[in-house]
């Protein structure tokens, strides 16, 4: 066995021009790397001299036993419930969860900073977050493996749902209803990252909207915080507007209970006199009669549980790019606009 | 340093008629035993030669850095914001925290059998849930910390907050308002545990129901398994009573949530028809306009974290038994009950 030289995995990457993710997963025999490409490395890694490191390549060995997983929150019904499912396969499966909330940039930065040297984890699991380039970066070299779910980051492993889908079916339904004016309350990260899940929604809300030979107003689109009280905020100003709109593609079922209340103080009538639909299917939904697109989050959770056991158990996983499919649940929220919406 | 013998801390318990968990709180100089006490036990330890292990005792040392958190469920919010709580502190303090959930009686059972052996953890938190006396005495014999949120076991440092006083808080809220026959929604384990937090509202029920001198039939209480559906289906069973009652104290928001829904399908008016009042002041409390008690859930885990804190870097809690106040927080669900209510 040679030793470590000072070459890294950057300088492999570098000349084979390519990402270091890409080289990790060359040398590391994991597929979504074509075989020409992973010959080419590996002879550029032995031109080299490099090595992959026990530490980089101990990921067979499970040496810790353990996985982190990194929200942005623990006490949303989302992530809460991502956890779960997580962790019913990772508990089958002997390992242990390590739970980190990361608040926002500055946190997520840290956390990434210090937790490969730290070798406290096998494998990092990020939920549906943004994960900063330098950081992810550093996992590639130190050979902690992510998996990533509730979305998609660089071309780890992942679990979603098609979030541009979920919006084509929300404006789908508004339009088969006759809606012809549609907001959409799409959220924002404080510390202005973008997030795969809002951005996707927005683009696939514009593209049905397009599709449907239907005007959109910029203003028709609110952006706020994520939260209830977002989702209230968000209507409120909707309903401010010179000619609000008649139907409403609320982010998540909790953004859309915002907006409910928000109606309901403003003694409007729904789906009488305004539409609403969430996505999620959260439990929130059922109580609230709420119109939402259905996501199996425990599920996800549940298969990005099996991709790190299989990883840590020195498999390739069967499938690393997973994507569960979403349907609308029509409940009592959405109807067709009042008769007097036609300008 | 004396070797350990073959003298474990039972024999010392047995000898000095105290339990396993105050004879390692005696010799870790833990508060919660007398100096009397104390003394006498180290008396005896000593002349057994009993000396408390490195393991055992090497709490102060922070040995793994890692603490676990122990819930029947995560994705329930009472219990995915408890963890937040927690997690907060640990982090702050650098410490880490492994999730785990154990759903049964059976799987409670071999994960306290297992856990103490392994090392993981210098310490575990309960949160809200019950722990089988065996297996808490192999937690003491081990040195291994046990916290308890939301709850009370043993003579453990805990956070919670007084379950009596909660169904004190709500039957006087329906006496206020007139109200004589009132019910009560509990909860149950489907493994037949009993559970610390619902024993007490119970008894707390029955005591505020008798200080206030109303009768209280059996048929009065009714107990379901905890979900939102527990709720629907025992609203059901109360509706279906030959004399209904005309106030509902149901054991939580989403119990109360549940029987919401009951009372919407069979389009009974609230609170003209039927009052009703949870427990928690969970977010959809707000969102369904239900009168509930307040109790601070993320500040109880949070101060069982810094107990946790403390006790890992080796300094004694501040506070080991801490009881959060709650307060009613009315809302629109609750009013006087009808006017042809009285037989």
């Amino acid at each position: 066995v040679r030793e470590q030289t000072n070459v890294n995995m950057a300088d492999v990457a570098r000349q084979a021009g390519v990402s270091t993710a890409t080289v990790s997963r060359a040398l590391r025999d994991m597929p979504g790397v074509s075989i020409a490409t992973r010959d080419r490395i590996r002879r550029i890694a032995d031109d080299l001299s490099y090595v992959v490191s026990p530490e980089a390549s101990g990921l067979a060995s499970g040496s810790t036993g353990r996985v982190a997983a990194v929200v942005p929150s623990i006490d949303i019904w989302y992530f809460a419930t991502m956890l779960a499912g997580i962790e019913s396969v990772l508990r089958r499966a002997d390992l242990d969860l390590l739970v980190y909330h990361v608040e926002n940039a500055a946190e997520r930065e840290r956390f990434f900073d210090r937790l490969p040297a730290r070798r406290k984890v096998d494998a990092v699991v990020v939920i549906a977050m943004p994960l900063p380039e330098q950081e992810a970066e550093r996992l590639d070299l130190m050979g902690v493996q992510v998996v990533v779910a509730g979305g998609q980051l660089r071309d780890y492993p992942h679990v979603r749902i098609d979030d541009i889908e979920v919006a084509h079916q929300v404006v789908e339904h508004f339009t088969h209803l006759g809606h012809t004016r549609i907001a959409m309350i799409r959220t924002s990260d404080p510390a202005g990252s973008t997030w795969a899940g809002d951005l996707a929604r927005t683009h696939g809300f514009r593209m049905a909207m397009d599709q449907a030979g239907l005007e959109l107003d910029d203003d028709l689109i609110v952006t706020v915080p994520y939260a209830v009280d977002g989702g209230a905020d968000a209507m409120d100003q909707l309903l401010s507007m010179a000619k609000p709109p008649t139907a409403v593609f609320a982010y998540s079922d909790e953004v859309a209970a915002g907006a409910l209340r928000s109606l309901r103080r403003a003694n409007l009538a729904v789906p009488e006199q305004m539409s609403i639909c969430g996505v999620d299917n959260h439990p929130i939904a059922d109580l609230l009669d709420l119109t939402t697109v259905h996501q199996p989050v425990e599920a996800q959770g549940a298969a990005a549980g099996q991709i790190l056991v299989d990883i840590i158990e020195g498999r390739t996983p069967q499938q690393q790019q997973l994507v569960f499919p979403t349907h609308l649940v029509v409940r009592a929220t959405t109807g067709p606009p009042p008769p007097d919406a036609d300008r």
